[in-house]
């Protein structure tokens, strides 16, 4: 035991060392010239063209989700989740704010694309945060987040989001364990008073609204990262587990000491059922089914240690799982697996959960190279892995289990995605590799370094990487879109304005005090604000309902309020409402904080805010 | 005046609609095959080759700097500085939640890099707060603010950051102008109660440490973008200003009325004298000369009306004012201002500043085009100014003054950065347009459109742009500094650590309680933290310290827990402190939120909250 710890340790240790092999020299050189002569004209993008792809990173720890173009690989928008964004005023304003509950962070990790029918539908973008066991919805018609629901229960919604093909739910498995309902139990009663959760959140089909559907009560280990089937397997979702040791204190050594672990497959519908048949318990406020009164829900399949990821097949026939400490992918056929669970060949249980035989449901293995992680398809039938301590991605032939390409990436790859790789039809051509360390591929800017990933273009036999791009902290997954799956919105049409404060002339501005409550009426338009006087008295609470009246691209106004910590962003045809209480006398500008137009320094005003005799 | 103001109106809102010319057409078809192709190869950087030069982006509104590479334009870091930012951590751990002092945005416009002789020197990137009277300086040793500084009386610190000769004094001054010391006076006394203000922050030449040094009233006009003089007139500052109508209200019509407004002269060296000699008073603890009191300080010089930047050339003898509402660059001499200054040459005053005779100190006009705005040099005698209204830049030649080229760019430019344009010894080759209105040169990604950059080589006779690059909202000015000029450490020594609860190793780790104070020590390396519980009662105040013991290049660590909007991100090395309050029972995890190794997801353990009875 104490052997196989001290292997895993020095492999954790030395992260790119082992990437500095023959080829890592190759692309530490940055290749041939007739190389990068060819990668610069396949990336470049001239100015007035758009690029082809989106690619949609998590953001990570930042708390939200970064939109880049494909091939060029520029960065293009940062859309703000969890985290209060001042570029776009998200979080200031009274209903952002709200949303935000009080938190000014969230670990977004896995991004993921509404579907219809398996494939990209380009509706919403689903993201986690596994910090604070929320999940948020983007709305692609106009890249903001619309709303962030919390979990009850989930401690570490890390495996989520995971969307199922007509997008009914977004699915999620924690990573730690814990007392449900929020309960304290000291961690010595980890064994028996701590749980995993799987669970599944209902989308609404036309608004996307999302609410806590079901949860499945599990065995406390960490659960990691899952896919959700298509085809004949989409009633069901995987996720990895690792620490079947149920071990606490140092991790790395305590749930590194069996040999297997394990993925948990759950039939959806089946909970979906199991809950509409009143079989489930209200805990913590959502129905949670407990596996070992309600069978046919959840099973467990062995995998070789430590599993990271654990991806379908496009056509829903196979599931490659990745043992990171183990060279190689396990490869589980669908169709087995259901014989499995017809014929109860089973290899023992945990808490009530049968274990299929290992045997019986693995077809192949992948032997891909060294800590495979994550795999994606592409639409001519292969798989790509990425190997982290390698630093190298394997490409593979699903049906031959053979890797034909292996290219190296600096360094240390975490995800990687495939264009449409999460889709029943996925579009192929390009594949990004997200790099967890980028140790001087980059003009040093001191400890904080930046995340690297490259662009590969996967369509011939060798794999050529083409670009490495930089990003903020910390992209861990990412979904790759066509540019014309999607037409989004540029300006809000005044008829979708419900504001009940909206107005549409300056001319409708207006002040309304009532004893220490000032309710202001803001009409902001090239290149003005009225009221541009705004004349309270100490200690008033002001509302301000700002409408920018603009209907023209890219003319949003700013509405920065001096020494108050107030800036409210309004795009074209929203009003947004901000409330604050004027605490101390003074003068303080507001002024126009987003470039409007050649008068646009001269959009100011005052607020000035009277002593109390 | 009414037909003058609806011109200035008209222009106010149709930018990008004067840009269609066919110079605007040729850009927006991407040039041809040829350009693209050429351009392709000469921005292109292949993976494992660095940048050249270092792009510091004021991130405007966001209250960050961003960092990019030239040529390649990749977004490399982002540097918070005004707004917290959970990707590196800053703001919640308690030493930088201090240093932002409840605020959680400022509005960045103007970088500046520090000199030594007028050169950068790449010790340390000072940035202006606009909305909240603040500056910051940024070490680039680690890349990281080391400092905010509050400037009383100033109100709306716009025309900031400016740094002499030798970085004694970042000079600034107000947008606003408001009552000095914060006090209260109504709109209506605005000519006589409010005051515009200059002021020098003094820096402290060895450690960079800034401190409010002196400050000069001025009449209430607005002032807006200054530069510092070089070589002969190395002792003075200018700053262009408009509304020198004293006017409130709507700006865009009431500031537009007289046909010239001013630039400030402000001879810095003789305000500190001022300061040394007690002529000046004591208001909002700073020390103030009033310039009618104080003869020698500050004077006027006309320029055409609403002028907005002001730029010295690198041999300091020349100052371009470019008034955004005339088609022209006005230059002056500083040699004729001296020669004004010396023979009392004056038109008139100002609340008893001295106004230049405009005639005896303009030696020029160049005819650039359409909403001049700012104009930057480079290293062969050339001044690059950015025409807003056209959406173009003009060059022209310094001496001859005559525009010799002009490219477009989309669309409506606003700064343009030179590389080392700011120096007495520009380096030339690139230049940056930063353009106020993308408008569809990227994917749509909604309302919130990003802005975009143009990247243009300025080697040869004609200007050839290179590359489009996209940030968030926004760049107003940069700085290019030559990637060799700095060597960033990527690791803090052990030794250079004096938190006085850093511990280098786990053994040395522990938890102290003295009644509802809990202090732990804690250790962060490869791959767990020490202690891996921490059991705590409901109400306790938590201290935590923690230290990243590791010595290697991106080994950061990230502590984040659950549920409590805690993110402490721990470089190499580093100690960070955070203080909470454990309000509520129930068990949370915490986590290590920057990826470190192969064991990273183990990285894990427990806070528990046991429930008061």
């Amino acid at each position: 035991m104490k052997k196989r710890f001290k292997l895993l340790a020095a492999l954790a240790v030395v992260p790119g060392v082992i990437a500095l092999g023959i080829n890592q020299k190759v692309i530490a050189q940055g290749g041939d010239a007739r190389t990068a002569k060819d990668a610069a004209e396949r990336t470049f993008v001239p100015p007035g063209k758009t690029d082809d792809y989106y690619l949609f990173y998590s953001g990570g720890h930042s708390g939200q989700v970064f939109v880049a173009g494909i091939p060029s690989m520029r960065h293009i928008s940062t859309i703000p989740v969890f985290t209060p964004y001042p570029g776009t005023g998200y979080g200031y304003d009274d209903e952002s704010k709200a949303m935000l509950g009080g938190m000014t962070w969230g670990d977004v990790h896995h991004p993921a694309l509404s579907k219809t029918k398996g494939d990209y539908d380009g509706r919403w973008l689903f993201v986690n945060d596994n910090a604070n066991n929320r999940v948020a919805r983007i709305d692609l018609r106009d890249f903001k987040t619309k709303q962030i629901l919390k979990l009850p229960n989930v401690s570490g919604n890390h495996g989520s989001s995971f969307v199922t093909d007509n997008t009914e739910y977004i699915l999620s498995a924690s990573r730690f364990s814990a007392p449900l309902a929020g309960k304290y139990a000291p961690v010595s009663e980890y064994g028996k008073s701590y749980s995993g959760v799987v669970a599944g959140v209902k989308v609404d089909a036309k608004s996307g609204k999302m609410s806590n559907g079901f949860q499945v009560k599990m065995p406390p280990f960490n659960y990691d990262l899952g896919s959700v089937g298509k085809g004949p397997s989409k009633d069901w979702a995987f996720w990895t587990s690792y620490n079947a040791e149920r071990a606490t204190g140092r991790l790395e050594v305590t749930a590194s000491q069996k040999p297997m672990d394990y993925i948990v497959a759950c039939n959806w519908k089946a909970a979906e059922k199991a809950v509409k048949e009143g079989k489930a318990d209200t805990v913590g406020g959502v129905k949670v089914i407990d596996p070992a009164k309600v069978p046919g829900v959840v099973y467990l399949i062995p995998c070789p240690s430590s599993p990271h990821g654990v991806d379908v097949t496009p056509d829903g026939k196979y599931m490659a799982g990745a043992g990171k400490l183990a060279p190689l992918v396990t490869i589980y056929d669908f169709e087995k697996m259901q014989q499995a669970i017809a014929k109860k060949d089973f290899q023992g249980k945990e808490d009530g959960i049968p274990v299929l035989n290992f045997a019986s449901v693995k077809t192949a293995e992948v032997p891909v190279g060294l800590g495979p992680l994550h795999t994606e398809y592409d639409d001519q039938g292969y798989g790509y892995t990425s190997l982290y301590l390698e630093s190298a991605v394997a490409k593979w032939k699903i049906g031959d289990w053979k890797v034909v390409d292996k290219i190296p990436v600096a360094y240390n790859v975490g995800h990687l995605v495939v264009a449409g790789g999460n889709a029943a039809n996925p579009y192929g051509k390009y594949m990004v590799a997200m790099n967890k360390l980028s140790k001087g591929r980059h003009l040093s800017v001191g400890p904080s370094q930046p995340e690297s990933s490259t662009l590969v273009d996967i369509t011939g036999n060798k794999m050529t990487a083409l670009y490495e791009a930089f990003t903020e902290p910390e992209p861990h997954a990412a979904q790759i879109l066509k540019a014309d799956k999607i037409k989004p919105i540029e300006v809000y049409p005044k008829s979708e304005n419900h504001h009940p404060k909206a107005i549409w002339k300056a001319s409708d501005s207006k002040i309304t005090r009532k004893g220490k409550n000032v309710e202001i009426t803001m009409y902001a338009i090239r290149s003005y604000f009225t009221p541009l006087e705004l004349n309270v008295n100490e200690g008033d609470k002001v509302t301000l309902h700002i409408t920018n009246g603009e209907q023209t691209r890219d003319e949003i106004h700013g509405f920065g309020l001096a020494d108050h910590d107030i800036n409210v962003v309004i795009d074209p045809g929203e009003t947004k409402t901000v409330t604050f209480v004027a605490k101390k006398a003074g003068v303080y500008p507001f002024y126009c904080t987003n470039f409007c137009s050649a008068l646009h320094q001269e959009m100011q005003g005052y607020l000035t805010v009277k002593p109390r005799k």
